[in-house]
């Protein structure tokens, strides 16, 4: 089944039973945001993970198999995406990259923050002149070898 | 002066005065970040907080005047950086991008996060398993108008 | 159903009513251009103004859910478009972006116009000497926060 | 002269002098923002406009020569434009592109709106919740000829 | 329908009925150039000259619907198209478009030659040493605004 | 001498000395596009013709030399040109190309206009509804050779 | 009928029938690589030609018309191919384009060698320290033309 | 010293000289095209040969040194070529690069034409209809190793 | 059959049977870096090999076939591909690229290292720390010719 | 100082000195390709190695500095790499990317190979068929964290 396929499935599913991703949070013991990488097939869940998903949004149980393969990753099409929610956070890096690279040298040294042992969290901030959205990634540092 | 010179000039002083952007966010009361988007000349100092900068910096007065321009922004080159480091942050947009962009919406509707009326801070967390690097994001979010 | 499909069936079903995006406006007390882009899924309308719109064009009830879900925004395939009415907006931005960049800043200083809280009229000036279109852009400025 | 040496020139005595761009549309009886087009050397200026330019600006007389020539336009150097002022109308023809094709057809018919014989106007809008630009753009319409 | 679908039932037509474009320019009193830009949707025909094409061709008369629209422009798909005869074109452009610029800026002043108000005929000149391509474009010189 | 400094240098000359295109076509015999691309260093002059352009603008001899040379073509930087007046006929092809190659295959066959053993010539179309510019183009058809 | 399709039922019937296109080349007296041409949609055969290749494949008559249409032609989708094959031809041009430009301009002046009055043979040396490919390209000088 | 400034060195002396390429095969006992390849930087001399080049041309001694050095190779800068002599290999390879796979893989097997242990050859053959330029390439074939 | 077509055949079979790679390698004598690539239609197999692969898969014998022929190679689509497993051997060549090139030259000479005459193995190492991935890649060194 | 400009000075002090990165290696007690990209910037040095290797080659101590700051890295300029020998490794991934990703995936789960804690090693191996190139390459394994 092809990505797009598998994607579109589980969220044809996931409205029909009027479940949201903080729903599925609750019932996985796993992040929205993590859960919804399963959805867009960016991420690969366990037997247990697959089969729980498949269960609460009623599908057929094959579909599971589908989410336990390690995808081939990459859910944005263009190389400069259109969406603009999505170009906000490419705007972000063109104008505060350089900034963080510079920090993240000073405090730690020649290394990279991990986008593999990595967490991403999204939280509402309710703010009276007009609400906020609050993003944590956290990554491990790698510092470069030397060899 | 061009955007590069005035960066060098900077972070020169700024190397051999041995301060750090922390030394800075103490001394400006603004935080690291925001003051390296300064240096990088992707953000605009008021009139006493560019007089500061230069002075602590030791440079000439004439520096000043350049930080408070409004920038022609966009610190990095090319379409797809190379440096590993900022790479990281278009990799997280490719896998998590469609995720992030499914549970806003499920928590806000239609609309986007600023990255205009926007803070970023980066922590780090110190961890026996290894240090981690704690990025937090808030952005204004803005609802798209009907009319 | 796919963007383009619902895009299609509108204005297929529009065309065969010999309804106009101007009485479509009259009926649903919304901008002309505002109700092209939810034609073309790039405005989420209200389940309200779905309905309304399904069923002014006689098209089946399910197709409003459609129309409500905040979409992948981007209309244009091409990074450059061929079509050369719309290419004329980006020649426009090629030789008077940085001249609006400059006046923008000279008006209100260093920040943007939103795209977000943003309407956009077209009308038609008739003149002797050829009838003009007239597009009306209005959109909050927003100054870029310090932290 | 180069092109970037003849602006950077314009600005530096425009800032010196502390003229605005509006002070310059009182003086020269023209748009502000074609003359910051001439500026940047999108536009090219009549003798006796380029004459009053440079006096204004107490820059040496030969300068006028080079405002008066038909410059290779284009001011933005990248496909994509990195500014966040700039990107913003991209993602306005993003989003809006085909729903102003849409509408001008059915207004106007098969043609373009032309951006040679065209006005480009900015206004700052005074607002409560936050002051809004305004763009008014004028073109006179093109019908496609047959032949 | 598709675009490429309805150039190709034209073509298939034209062929099978054995009829050519120099045929069509006579029976419907336009330039073949012209009849094929319709033929690929590139120009929108009037009612009467739809309802011709198609009855010519033998076509269902449908068909005509879809020539009478406006079309979203650009018949090739490739930035640099591959085909030998049509790259030629941009050739002549590569080596020949900065000696054109000089000329007409010379000769007109500061504009533009119009692609719109703009016709196209092709000739075949004979001669000994090898039959000749005589290409004539003749455009409206429209001269740049100022406000 | 770099290709820049030669075109800088002949345009200077011919300013000063107030000579047009037109006035050199006169004195050598050659038409004012070709002149114009030897400028632009797109077409290499013999002896005699490199040495009567360098003496009618009064130049330094040696400069002739730079004439003679064959050159690497291509006189334009970008992959779509940003320039108004020369992406008109990168649009022509946009909108036209298919059309002029199925016009060129029905009136000769398989093979293409030679863009070498061509000319190109511009007119000024004196019109009361507003000037119009006319090139011709012609090339010699070279038919796809079989073996 | 699509190109691809076109190619993909030649190939099979070829395979099918055990027949190489040495065999072709002497069954239709025209060399091998012109003959894969026009398999590949990149050359027109005469309806003679076209008839026989239907022939030896014992495929249906009507695919010989598909065979005589001037193609649209470039038969390689990417810009940079990535088949290691093909990509060698694009580094021997990166490698020994301008060596070979210097060289042309010296035995022949300023001009091309023709891609259309053109042939190309492919020939097999046997060699004991390893076959060799050898591959002999035969175009028709053409110089540039003066007007 | 850069590549260019070497390249521009070895021409101009070569031009003073009155050597041409022909000369230097002769009194080097390599092919013209290698010995331009050296010039361009993308061949490397022997210490011998660097020592003859630079003596023939009455350059100094140093100079030598640079031409042993291994380069850096890749001589056009753009990925696709605007030169028309160059850009016609580029259409060589879109129109006849899959007819001349099918062709080596028929005679050979899978594998490629190396373009390392590679000569290429350029000669002058006199025609009465017009000369033509004759390529001689020959590469070892390359079969893909199992393991 | 497209090449997409047989991966997936193949894959989907052997993950039916709950056959590894690692199996593979022993029941065809062959690297199963070597058995995935002819999976992706990348290598071609001899008549025997592709016998057994499909006979142990349990597939039709006509599949059998298609993995004989000479693939058209190149399995990534885009030209920076977005999977973080594949990206970070893009990233190891932008860092280490030139150092490679800089010792290679200084142990072998001015050449390559063939990706032809090549093989590469995968290995796990097993490390308390975390295990590693071990690439070993040996490729013949292939010395330029001069001729 | 620039990176090109301290790593042209290390060079050419490696050269005219006649060390060899091999002789570096023992000096440093550190691999020959971490010393090359220390050279090329790609690698930041402790300031104990950047002292030695200014030393060892005679340069002025300031240089030292420089060696010891985290670099923006990325030492290849083009998306494509157009010199042969770095051109491979980009083949070997468009040959080799997909089955190396189904290998890993089947060792170790979903993850990646880091390029960060990596080392690569070169390695020279006599052949009397023509000597070899090895080259080892050894990253932590890094498995996607789930949260």
């Amino acid at each position: 089944m092809s990505t797009p396929t598998i994607t579109e499935k589980l969220l044809t599913a996931k409205k029909a039973k009027g479940i949201t991703f903080a729903d599925l949070e609750k019932l996985l013991q796993r992040d929205e945001v993590w859960i919804a990488a399963v959805f867009y097939r960016q991420a690969s869940a366990s037997h247990e993970e697959a089969r729980k998903i498949v269960s609460i949004l009623g599908l057929e149980a094959e579909l599971a198999e589908s989410l336990i393969e390690c995808p081939l990753k990459g859910s944005l099409e263009q190389t400069i995406p259109t969406d603009p929610l999505i170009y906000r956070f490419y705007e972000i890096m063109q104008v505060y990259g350089m900034p963080i690279k510079a920090i993240i040298h000073e405090k730690f040294g020649d290394g990279i923050m991990s986008a593999i042992d990595f967490t991403l969290d999204i939280e509402k901030e309710e703010d009276p002149k007009g609400d906020r959205v609050k993003i944590i990634m956290s990554g491990k540092f790698l510092p470069y070898k030397k060899w």
